[in-house]
């Protein structure tokens, strides 16, 4: 019998009820059960490694660029000047390491509540580990709510929420007195990103009108932009952008962003105009919230 | 035994090899092989009605409204004036439904290879048979490239390529004598817009590059441009459009077209401008075709 193989293994998400999503796995590399959530990377051919936490897509190695690209250059190129920035969740350090690409960034706090996300992608994945331990990056394992509330005013240029989806551990970054401390945390010129899940599904949809309703009370200009994640539930995937002032088109600056000479796979700044002009069914969701 | 249901049917369409997108069916209503593909239409909670032909999806009454409008009102919004219009493909109705929206449209040539995908859809779909017998719309059962090759120059302000995808019965509308034949049968304002596939996964990205670099060629102006189209494979899902003089995005008609007073649940006037503002990777894709 040596030699045979007639075993499978497929990954399957359910993006809803009633939809399936499914990845033929090579290899079940880590499966931890922490205090907060079921942890797990698997390999396979067409993704690399992915990383899935309560059996949610977070990072593979065939489309995270896309994630990580729309959440950190679309408020740097509005405000390439940021200097400190915080992102809340991120243990596995795909948008540290974006964001670190920047000369002018000197400092990021990693606020990640779960510290077994950490090891494990250091264990498993190939550029967790170096992100983490750069000069710039201080890993706070803590939870992003509990830490934005004992932080001082104006800490920071920039907020990246790049929680997992706000429920379970992360049920908290989803309440204004959350998205208050973040106004107050930052700068005047400071900017807040936050992944705002997919408007196709009714149930993620809701939590995206929930999110902007709030942010959009709270924040002087708030905004909403989307990008094609494939790997993400519908493939169609929001972020929300707020700021002090800052309009997420009419100041964007180009042309600094461009002289700081970053190659990018996924966003340029064509496609941020772009990012923004969503279709009517999600305008109107908008409108609605 | 009687009343209980142990049974789940799901339909699993392959968007690649190791990849699969499942959809929780709640009737199998329709099952045809034709002499050129398999047909099924399925009812399910989730995405209503769908049809599939050789195990593709094509159309579901969730979210077939995405690619309907991206086809129609795109080309539309830059010649508002067109009058006559030639579909391949598209037997089920919903293309032609969208563009008999418009006052404007006189005739429309709906070019379908497979009578038995009219057949079905009539039986199933609820708009098919109304969309068909529409006195501006004359049902021609043939291939989409012989019909071409036969017919006058000048004879079509618009083409619309909705074919299912270019492999089996559709191969002969991804060839260079297809596109010359369009090019010849557009009037001087005439515009083709073909579906294009998705550029994420390796096999429909190459048929996009083919499809591409044979348009470019031979048109005066060539663009691609892009929509969430959620059950397609990826739900990155790319248009072709062409003209002989009109730019896709300087010469929209944009006052024209809100004139029109069309009700749009995805295309607006900014998205149309966003849509053609491609990442990267897809850009570098077009570059090298």
């Amino acid at each position: 019998m040596g030699g045979r193989n007639n075993m499978d293994l497929w990954y399957t998400e359910k993006w809803c009820k009633d939809v399936g999503f499914s990845v033929k796995v090579r290899e079940h590399l880590c499966h931890v059960k922490s205090q907060y959530q079921k942890i797990d990377i698997f390999d396979s051919a067409i993704l690399g490694k992915f990383l899935t936490l309560d059996g949610l897509m977070v990072v593979n190695e065939k489309d995270a660029f896309i994630y990580h690209e729309m959440l950190v250059h679309v408020p740097m190129a509005v405000n390439p000047e940021a200097k400190r920035a915080l992102i809340i969740g991120g243990g596995e350090g795909g948008t540290a390491r974006e964001l670190l690409r920047y000369p002018g960034i000197e400092h990021i706090d990693l606020v990640e509540i779960d510290a077994q996300v950490v090891e494990a992608c250091k264990a498993h994945l190939p550029y967790t580990k170096q992100v983490l331990e750069d000069a710039r990056v201080n890993v706070i394992i803590s939870d992003g709510a509990g830490f934005a509330s004992k932080t001082p005013d104006n800490s920071y240029d920039l907020i990246l929420v790049d929680s997992s989806f706000p429920v379970g551990p992360c049920e908290g970054l989803l309440t204004t007195s959350f998205y208050a401390d973040c106004l107050r945390l930052l700068t005047p010129d400071g900017i807040l990103v936050n992944q705002d899940e997919s408007p196709y599904f009714d149930d993620t949809a809701d939590k995206m009108k929930r999110s902007y309703a709030k942010v959009k009370k709270l924040f002087p200009v708030a905004a909403v932009y989307q990008a094609h994640i494939p790997t993400y539930p519908s493939g169609h995937w929001l972020f929300g952008m707020a700021s002090k002032k800052y309009h997420p088109i009419k100041d964007i600056k180009a042309f600094k962003w461009h002289n700081i000479g970053l190659d990018t796979q996924y966003y340029n700044t064509d496609l941020h105009l772009g990012a923004f002009m969503l279709p009517n069914y999600v305008k109107k969701m908008l409108e609605d919230a």
